[in-house]
């Protein structure tokens, strides 16, 4: 099935207590993109600067990336400057740099508006409806969003939330959205809102699918490094994305198996900075990744000692 | 396999953003004995003081928790009154009263000193060294500590660590024991130092085990109330224990069994004041929960698919 996105694409300069980069690729898009890629073609809708470098472009196109969506406009590239503590938990931003991607409107090109799956990246609620506006008939619609537009743009989100399938967020967005502090009602309170399932990331705690009145949890892959958390939560949403789109299955079972891929891929990007680590694995890392979790959760009550018990 | 436990008696005064409680049945030892006693019988050995109420203790003692080593000593009980903030993340202290518990001594009656599974409760590490000395020939001993200990008694506590079996310790402790913030090399740490296994737990967040060169992760059952969290550590021991005393094995796949068992039990502790979830449920309760455990975790990696990846 084909997979679009449509983000941000953007130069991070991200201070760890590991070290520290400067102008390196980062935007929603570009860490999705690396992700998914991994398992099926994506395209890609965003906008770059006049002063954006064309090389790490053009390694991204040599992974089955379709940037002919990504419109190049005279002016700055979006820049993100941020500061993460000591134990990664937090992070302060020192500087945001809209440039171009203020006046960002997604133009589709005609030849991605038969897109079946659909990630709209974290931009304004407005935006993320208007990309909707141009796809013909998307099978699933993902979305992310950000506590920015929670607040200040609650009623055209929540018109949004009526037109998609899949919320994607953290656990602080889920909680501001829902007004509700717990995760597991905060979930189904998104799910009557609109979407018909909802994925809340806890970080270093894993993820929670929502869907069909069911749960389910998996854990964060159990790293002894996490070097920069940076765009973790968009290669989440690829790996999810990416094994659907793969496998054209969006049955109970195989959405289970889209968020051990997506957490498999939240794990690869976090262990260098930038996009880093994805340059250095391919399938074969992604599926022995994908089998360790199977081995991290497994367990099996044995009949005997359940009927036994009661 | 007999199971005993070492610990407090006590009684607790909580204050949740829910209610509050005054003088109610709580200590390691209880916690313990209630999730444990739905699956196998319990030894307790405790103190309690001349002014502690009759009738707890006959109900624990109908449930197949054996008190005869808990010992009525003249002089106070031991009190504990503790606050909850109001998303039960954090909770202060506002009044410990050793009382009698200030000079417990723990003695091991001579019935209880064949016990091959042996839980010893948060106290002093000296008190707990004196508790192996009693035991003939335990075939596994667990373990808890606290905070206080790791920074007041270090040396007798890593003495103590290469006594046992399982340290079972929130991920707080695993980091100020080991000194290091990330969960996964804190466990590898303390299984160096000693037990050949370590629990850690992390409250809403589930629980690892670190065994065999192996990691298991089992969540927190999901709840939607989380009503006084006082407790759910010791019950999480219990259900461990209890399912390892049951079933009399301690293979890793049952180790496995007995993680979700103690997390079952972690999630009952945490849904009424002190105990009284426990006198709720019985065996078909356990045996429900731990099923619903396998449905949300359980996915399967299509080998197809797998094989088609890389």
């Amino acid at each position: 099935m084909s997979l679009l996105v449509v983000g941000s694409v953007a130069l991070d300069s991200v201070e760890t207590p590991f070290g520290s980069n400067s102008d390196a690729l980062g935007g929603s898009a570009v860490y999705f993109s690396y992700a998914a890629s991994i398992l099926h073609p994506v395209q890609v809708v965003g906008v770059v600067g006049s002063d954006f470098p064309q090389e790490p472009l053009d390694e991204l196109a040599a992974r089955s990336v379709d940037l002919s969506g990504v419109e190049r406009r005279e002016g700055e590239s979006f820049r993100w400057k941020g500061k993460y503590s000591y134990d990664l938990q937090n992070r302060e931003t020192l500087d945001t740099r809209l440039g171009v991607f203020a006046d960002f409107e997604p133009r589709i090109p005609e030849a991605f508006r038969d897109a079946k799956l659909v990630f709209l990246g974290n931009i304004d609620p407005e935006l993320q409806l208007a990309v909707l506006d141009q796809i013909h008939e998307p099978t699933l619609v993902a979305c992310d969003t950000m506590n920015y537009w929670i607040s200040s743009k609650r009623d055209t989100l929540l018109e949004l939330m009526r037109r998609i399938d899949v919320l994607l967020v953290n656990d602080a967005e889920a909680r501001e959205l829902s007004g509700d502090w717990n995760v597991y009602r905060a979930a189904r309170w998104i799910v009557d809102a609109g979407p018909r399932m909802v994925v809340i990331k806890q970080g270093g705690f894993g993820a929670v699918l929502y869907e069909g009145g069911r749960l389910f949890y998996i854990p964060a892959y159990p790293l002894d490094d996490v070097f920069d958390p940076t765009g973790a939560g968009d290669s989440f949403a690829g790996g999810f994305m990416g094994h659907l789109a793969r496998t054209d299955d969006l049955s109970p079972d195989n959405l289970r198996r889209a968020m051990v891929y997506g957490s498999a891929m939240g794990s690869f990007a976090v262990e260098r900075f930038s996009v880093q680590r994805f340059t250095e694995i391919g399938p074969a890392e992604v599926t022995a990744r994908v089998r360790e979790f199977s081995e991290l959760v497994r367990f099996d009550i044995e009949p005997e000692h359940a009927h036994e018990l009661g």
